[in-house]
């Protein structure tokens, strides 16, 4: 183990560079690159295809067992400007996760948070803490950090998902920890609705009274898209604009629905494009429905369903929707926000 | 303008009262009940019976018009301990208001809160800072501290809610503002969804992105009996109890709908009993649906729908359903936690 | 046990009346100033002369003994505007208690919370759950609601000081609890520093690690005069303005000292005059040092050392300083903040 | 760019690794080390020696001019598990600064908080937005995120302190922004106290009143040895404990320093061994008086003043005072609880 080695012409000032190195200092004046006028972001603006997340993704259902490793059928998406490190950004994790019909990922929890969104299909469902919920298209499902989950597909068509997990913030802060499930496996034939949606998921501002030790994340771990859609034309319908945002929260106290991470849904009508911004953090955005293109810095992408794109820190970023456009995206926002470090700014075109 | 003047027989003491008089002082030790071990309070238990209401306020509507007085025809309930004031306690007024077919009451704003609970019928639209209500059976609607307000029945049939404010706690705290509408009335024919509800009202945990000056009280005005009774049936099938409360809450933060007062719906099945309990602070209950009685502290009251009444601060309250019993409750519990007064206990029988 | 009954010369409207007031309810129509364009506020300003407060102390002290009623001897600021009531205004008590050589007065608890702040003298103690506070000239003096409290006079000269409580408050929110302590009077010949000042008194931001349970109030219980007088002198300083204010809060949370009492200390330099400003709440206001005048409203009060007014809700406010002036202010305005009730303006002249 | 192309010997298996590769994607079953049961931490435990720090500062004052790079004559501490990365930790920076006489580090602002914490000498002053703020010996200093700051040596004699940062999480959220100051530096002959101290420096809970725009970190920019060391006096008299530690908190709102950065100072009495325990984030500590050892992990290390050690995360940590010690630590703690990721546990032996 040992400290970079500086080296100066000047014998003097060489020797110095040798005796701090010994003692593991390093000089200040020979680091470049540590305090830049902007974030010198190595994650690169980046799309997943659709029909190829999907193609992979059955590959590998077709030739690996769910237990050859990590318990888990995951395809990572790796962003091409971080050097083959398995992450979508320095933060994030995103990927997709491919369960073959009766198969079934056992359970664990870790500290990482995570999230599933479901691009399509339906018929899995996700035990948090024992609580079983159902997973359709436009779902929206928490397992929150050292929450116990596992995911069953009791029916006959295999399905696929978006998991984002702030893993790699959890480890940057030296701080995860995981464990396997005790117990066997769920095997539920029915799947009711959730204690979490019954207890919080009647309607906006109705809760249940009484309620102590309120877990730090949302209380409510499923977001059903029925509702969100729903959400988003009465928002679109009181605001009389081409674009809406549906922000997702912890009924029980209006926060971000996990601390690490912020989710939302946006729809923009088509022909309608949005403004052109940045801000600090990542965020993951994933099309569920509608196609057209984002513009993300210099360069543009076309956008069709089940799309997934990465909006790295401090690049810019606009949407234009050929037809209506539905874009899931969650961020690392609450952090930025939390430590003081969030910049948002609309860009001048 | 004087002070109390003291008597003794002492003539020392005699002369030292009087010059406490003239200095407008009064001696601690000649003052009785300043600190009792427990609450001394005024306001009594009492309940009014829907019929009796519903008759005087249709007398009422027959003999008085809406601009008669307070631009507002309304029955103010007036607790039995209060000696003739207009409260149903020392920090809450409760009223049933009266509409006839095609009146309207104008708009104006105070700062004491109000809140508005409609027990039966329906109609009546409600504007808040020019915002239509439209109201219906079990519906909570908010005109919440300093926002405009009226009411109109464009229908052909009289309507009558109930009205709750914190009239006597701002009038105690020296603080009551008034003020009349500058602009006319409004007259709309038809009324669409509120735009809160079209904004905040669309699911548990669904808000819009980016709202900026949230007021101080929940942002969605009204809490629909539809979404109530749909969460009571949810919590009671999630908690399998013979009882169950939602707390209607601001669904930006997840606070008390309005800074002095909380809001509840309690549904108890048939057959059950609740567990005698009592705590500082006054609760004024109204019976939406079923029959059974309260017994408050030893006397005990048959309950119908519509019937409503005062559960004084520090008086044991225990609710039996004969069928299934659904009440609202309004109190001034936000109150009393956040000045660090509020007691809750239970009562062993 | 009756409510108001109303009269009218109209027979049908009479009858109605008299069924109303049979039924425990009034006509909102005949009611007459309850929601008043300002504060209709009771209480008026007025001023208690040092020189008054001290002959009718050192009479009472006298005249009384201390367990002769309530085990304190207090003299309570009657406002002239309050009917006769012992209040300073609707929502605050404000006294001067009087304690000769040797005596004691013994331990109890309120909910209504109390501040003690001497304007001149010293030699008392006084316990706070058990934790002993000597006092002396400019200290502010905690004994927060529900915490067990006791007078010690060690000396051999009387002491008096300025107590002021929440008690009005309390008592209309119907939360009075009180109990007299089990155990026996302290008997310290010796006063040591506070536990609560070895903790949380040694500066600004310098706070105990890992204390946790901290109570609902500033676990600093007393704020002496020497750091106060060198505060005051060290913000005119860095403001250089005439006259400045400094707050009294909770170290471990800079949160006002109790849920429901803001206190401050407001130094004017000789020759200033103050802007003419209201607000809705009480102020309670104490002279320590220098000379001056007060205009409330429309009426101008003299001002010397150890007088103490109040400030009516609503009432204008505007301080001359003659000699350079010191004044304590403690207030309900938490209160009002908390409630959403605050309103502050400036008065133009 | 390319992500990792994965191998194997199955030629399906391959195949669909080439493809994963070609879309920038990853198979979770063949990664390792993602999820371990307890922190994979990098950093290691080390010290840093006093007399290492002082020559090897000296030799880098004597040979490299302050505008040689960064503005700033810095050694940073390199731990050795970090594969010669300039960083303490994974998100910690520290160093030490060293500035000759009659030299100045020029005014710039950086969005990675920073804080000076003085283990020797005196006669520097920095400048924060303009206050200047003079260092002695046991001083914390605080150059909050995105404040301007410059430091200058008026005097005679060098002067070298401890620079703790945020650098490697700010740059790990991609979110570090850098702006050198515009105008000329400061040449101040005359240190006067700073406006910070005269404001919010006067004591425990005395603040001034009205202030409103309240900056995300403590308003405090330093807080004095002289208080601090009379601060752990008075703690240890209060607790009889034979050790204590004061936490460095904003006196306006009772949180931590900055919104990254927890500060704390520790004293040991003469023989005392603390309790072994462990938690999540990084410590940097800095011997400001005395000796001992510390354990870290199996590790012990000797101590003696102007020592500075890291204690990684989940390392355990123990510290053996031989004569009194003083140890100052930063931390990235608030930045685990906001996340909610802090652990905490003591370790049996």
């Amino acid at each position: 183990m040992a400290t970079s080695r500086f080296r100066s012409p000047e014998p003097a000032l060489d020797a110095l560079y040798d005796d701090l190195s010994a003692t593991h200092l390093q000089p200040l004046w020979e680091l470049r690159g540590l305090l830049t006028p902007t974030p010198r972001v190595r994650a690169v603006p980046y799309r997943w295809r659709a029909d190829d997340l999907a193609k992979l993704g059955r590959r590998a259902g077709d030739l690996v067992s769910i237990d050859r490793g990590g318990d888990r059928r995951v395809l990572a998406m790796s962003n091409p400007g971080l050097d083959g490190a398995p992450f979508i950004s320095s933060t994030l994790w995103a990927a997709v996760q491919y369960l073959q019909p009766h198969e079934g990922a056992p359970a664990h929890r870790h500290t990482p948070a995570a999230l599933r969104f479901v691009l399509d299909g339906e018929g899995v469902y996700t035990l948090v803490n024992g609580d079983p919920i159902g997973m359709a298209r436009g779902d929206l499902v928490l397992t929150p950090s050292w929450t116990f989950h596992e995911h069953h597909n009791p029916g006959d068509v295999p399905m696929m998902w978006l998991d984002v997990l702030d893993l790699p913030m959890v480890a940057a802060l030296d701080a995860v920890f995981f464990e396997p499930a005790a117990g066997p496996e769920a095997g539920q034939a029915h799947v009711p609705r959730s204690t979490a949606e019954r207890r919080w998921g009647a309607g906006a501002g109705l809760t249940p009274a009484g309620m102590s030790d309120l877990p730090p994340h949302s209380p409510l771990l499923v977001y059903r898209w029925q509702n969100t859609d729903a959400a988003l034309d009465a928002l679109l319908e009181a605001e009389d604009t081409p674009e809406a945002t549906i922000r997702f929260q912890d009924p029980s106290r209006g926060r971000d629905v996990m601390p690490t991470m912020r989710c939302e849904m946006r729809r923009v009508l088509a022909g309608a494009t949005t403004s052109r911004e940045r801000q600090t953090g990542t965020r993951v955005c994933a099309v569920l429905d509608g196609s057209g293109t984002v513009l993300l810095d210099d360069e543009s992408f076309d956008l069709s369903p089940g799309d997934v794109f990465v909006v790295p820190s401090w690049c810019t970023h606009q949407l234009h929707a050929r037809t209506r456009l539905d874009v899931f995206t969650t961020s690392d926002t609450p952090v930025l926000e939390a430590l003081g470090l969030l910049r948002c700014e609309q860009v001048d075109e």
